[in-house]
């Protein structure tokens, strides 16, 4: 046995005991007359008292020699502390140190071992095994386990089965690119690592078995952009004889039961939004609704008042910031500057006061009696003391401008609580979107999607205005899952698949197998994927994902630790039936 | 809602209640006047009636013409059923249906979806959606949920924390074949899928994670034996600050639990054996203490009796078959034919009955006395009714027939009752093993495996004496897990490569993050993995694990259901900086 305790557990009622601990050298203290140790493992620290009193000589001077995270074992005997320090568990007790080995020394870490560090975020990923050592790493990892293991523990209790599908697939062109693995046995032919388990989660459904959850990983070769990996983990579940109503009742459960256990909240009733509403209200299909600030459409009043720019525009949609009344000229340049930025794009933006003693200022005061501006503060819902701000243009570009404006200034103005937690269902999501590059339909959610009964018919003519039974749960302005009520019928699913541009053999090649199992009394079904590495940070508090994944992976897709990928050997290609093939950059 | 109730909960206490099911077809009765079907779903069957007297024509012609597999929703009356069946937790009532739904048809299946069905392997895999749906395939995907959150629950409440280690990476030349993956964004360079997560376990202890535990896919590119899958998966374990007997009371403890809480047995301390001591008395290091049938040797004792074939051998073993000395000449003709066989190898066997009437009668009668073969059955242990089995040659060949011929007569004897469970510890493994073919010696367990600390002065001189802090759990003749204690020093950690001939340059290569980081405090570690699919097979009684599989591969490591692997198209190749370049077969 290394250790009786570990460095968290001992407490006053200790005091007397022998104890032994092992664990890394946190901090020294050397006054030459006595020598402090703060003793760290997982669980706490724990204080270390070497003193020439009463510590023999060469122990004292092998307790000089320690350094920082240095992995000693220690016994000793538990003593009360003189000065206790109650910011630790601990802190009533101390180890008067009589035997002590050194296990293992460590060399200076390349940054500090504390709760904020100075080491930047390639150096952490590169030394990752330090990095965990740190309190905000470990503790994310310790969470992130907590969540998995209550999300296991309720859907269980409901009757989910996890079952395990397989990792070596079939590649499929639909969709975000796979990763693909080269058969030795197979001779040129490739297995694809799954982007999510849809069709064996629906196979399954087939199968019957009735509520299936897995916890598991998917990849997705992208681009990456920041806080994207190329491998994350879902939370994938599926339910048979089910209507969306079940399905958002059942992970409405979930939800709460995980806000209730992790975070104690009691979260009321999701309210739930169509996707058309969210759009309009939001200007997107995830808003966070912690705080206000809902668009209002100003475009027919805003008209005909002899501004230009107005008058050209599809849509006029104003926003009333509470309290920003107040913001100087400097200021307000800064947001005007901010939404001109090309990762927003916008023209300008047009802003009103409504200031606390009623009198109103705008920018566009030439064009807009104050009458009329009081006017767009009862559209905006501005009360005195508020900012109107006005963006215009083409719908989903001023929409998708203004839903970015309004969340930098929730952010600026603090009302992103991450402590507050808002979920949201947006339903009736579109069934198909337009591809401007292949100019042709795609598949919003996937091809599995069933479209509104109703709407079937609107196939033929308008196929941009079918809704689907498709469904995302959104929390503080974050899609944490998403899923729809899937096609259970083979000649609904060739429909689909010949919407979306699949020949017929196409269809047959990459998914025979499933429009195959839809003629062996497949029962309705549906379900919903929640990402899991976002839905943990959302829970701790955090807006990156890194922390919460042991080791991430950086953003052009290498582990920085163990330097992968990597060249493979000669042997090792020639096995696999492949050649190596970089095509040189063309000479201009 | 598509259902009130499912098709396993209705009871007496239900009659008279209207109530809605949704389900299969299992089985049709179909008397004209009067229609039974057997509804099915996950949970159980339900009988539904119609009958002319109390069922619209219309509906009575709908339910006649029903097919196996249809899937339907019913609502109707829960009655009470004439003819009882007691062996239906449904039994006792029956629905008279007032509305049907024919959800979807169903073509007529491949194979009958009963327990005994009439598809053959490759057919059910083919269509293993409908495979699922048999009682025994679904039994045991259940079972394999129950399992894996019975070990996440023990180790959890133990303190061990799940963590996520990635599938992206790098490949290691040691071991068994990497499954590779190309990066699209670093050119040229490839991903590796973990055989295990062996460095990331060990590098999440010396980030202070204390203890690790993950139920997580593993790959292995090896040609496929009959029960070995190329993607499996593992309970991957490890703890810091300890030695070889934590560990083994630890998981001792998991194991205990999953007994009691699985199956309702209560297990003794288990017992342990050195590896040495395994060889020499089962000839194998994962015996199956079931039942007895130990070696005993007699070398000594049957040399120079003038039967040359024993003289000229290195080790002369016999085991003492219980009841088997009634086996007629013919049966034993068989075992040994049996033990000829090319997969055996065994030139032959000597056989002594040891009767009843406590007289011997042998194959080698010219040779021994009747006081001699006395001997052998007191060094055998046999008693009056046994059957002495001796077989002759180099030590460790000798040893392995032998141990196949012992199971095998097991199994024929009926000696191996899969609801008996003899786990056992098997301890003291040697550390490194000669490799005929590459003429070097190879880590046993792996390179990461810490020699012990007695034994490092005979890696110069007998490299192959030397053992390892290396352990298997063993449970009724299967190896359900093993471990070791690491190194966890640089120093050490460089000398086992140097002797696994690595040059220094390749060690660091592969392996150099993990040497690095055991120079910044690397505490002392160890674990074990556990084979899942094995253990949740035997622990369901069963011998094979492709039941517990949802999706399985094929011998040639193909999913017949989606067809994969299969060929990428060119622009996919192109993207990934590949080629695809089959070698043709010389031509003789």
């Amino acid at each position: 046995m290394y250790r009786s305790h570990n460095c968290g557990e001992l407490r006053a009622s200790h005091i007397g005991k022998e104890i032994t601990l092992a664990g890394w050298v946190q901090k020294i203290r050397n006054k030459g007359f006595m020598i402090w140790v703060d003793l760290r493992d997982r669980y706490g620290v724990t204080q270390l008292i070497f003193d020439e009193e009463r510590t023999p000589a060469a122990m004292m001077k092998e307790a000089a020699e320690l350094g920082r995270e240095f992995v000693i074992q220690v016994k000793g005997k538990v003593i009360e502390r003189e000065s206790k320090n109650p910011q630790m568990p601990t802190g009533d007790v101390e180890i008067l140190v009589s035997e002590f080995t050194l296990l293992n020394p460590s060399l200076t870490p390349p940054f500090t071992i504390e709760n904020e560090t100075d080491g930047g975020e390639e150096l952490r990923m590169k030394y990752r095994y330090l990095d965990i050592r740190r309190n905000p790493v470990k503790e994310s990892l310790l969470f992130r386990h907590k969540v998995g293991m209550e999300v296991r523990n309720y859907l269980s209790a409901e009757g989910f089965v996890e079952v395990e599908t397989p990792y070596l697939i079939k590649s499929t062109p639909e969709g975000a690119r796979d990763f693909v693995v080269p058969s030795r046995m197979n001779e040129g032919q490739f297995y694809a690592l799954p982007q999510s388990p849809q069709t064996f989660k629906q196979l399954l459904m087939v199968g019957g078995m009735d509520k299936y959850f897995q916890i598991v990983k998917c990849f997705r070769d992208e681009d990456l952009r920041a806080d994207r990996q190329p491998e994350f983990t879902q939370i994938d579940c599926e339910m048979a004889f089910v209507e969306q109503e079940d399905i958002l009742n059942t992970f409405e459960g979930l939800t709460r039961h995980l806000l209730k256990q992790i975070k104690g909240v009691d979260l009321e009733d999701f309210p739930r939004m169509t996707y058309d509403d969210a759009m309009q209200k939001y200007g997107n299909d995830k808003p966070d609704i912690r705080f206000g600030m809902e668009f209002a459409e100003l475009t027919t009043q805003v008209k005909d008042k002899g501004f230009n720019v107005f008058d050209q525009q599809e849509l006029i949609v104003g926003i009333a910031v509470p309290g920003a009344a107040s913001y100087t000229r400097k200021e307000i340049d800064k947001l005007i500057d901010w939404v001109k930025r090309p990762q927003i794009g916008a023209n300008g933006l047009v802003w009103a006061k409504y200031n606390e003693d009623g009198t109103v200022k705008s920018s566009v005061d030439k064009f807009y009696s104050a009458e009329d501006l009081l006017g767009w503060a009862q559209t905006t819902g501005a009360k005195p003391g508020d900012l109107i701000l006005v963006m215009a243009g083409d719908t989903q570009k001023t929409r998708t401008q203004l839903s970015a404006l309004r969340m930098y200034l929730a952010t600026e103005l603090g009302l992103r609580d991450p402590n507050i937690f808002a979920p949201l269902w947006v339903v009736d999501f579109p069934l198909l979107e337009w591809d401007e590059e292949t100019e042709r339909y795609h598949a919003m959610h996937h091809p599995f999607t069933s479209p509104k009964p109703e709407d079937i018919k609107l196939l033929a003519t308008e196929p941009g205005k079918v809704r689907a039974n498709a469904y995302d749960l959104v929390l503080n302005g974050n899609e944490i899952g998403g899923g729809s009520i899937r096609i259970h019928d083979k000649a609904t699913q060739a429909m689909m698949f010949d919407y979306l541009g699949f020949t017929q053999e196409e269809a047959k090649e990459q998914f025979g197998f499933l429009m195959n199992a839809f003629e062996y009394g497949a029962p309705p079904h549906g379900g919903i994927a929640f990402g899991f590495d976002r839905l943990v940070a959302i829970l701790g508090g955090q807006e990156t994902i890194r922390d919460y994944i042991a080791f991430p992976k950086n953003n052009n897709g290498r582990d920085v630790m163990i330097d992968a990928p990597a060249k493979l050997d000669e042997a090792q290609l020639k096995e696999l039936h492949l050649q190596v093939k970089i095509e040189k950059p063309v000479k201009q």
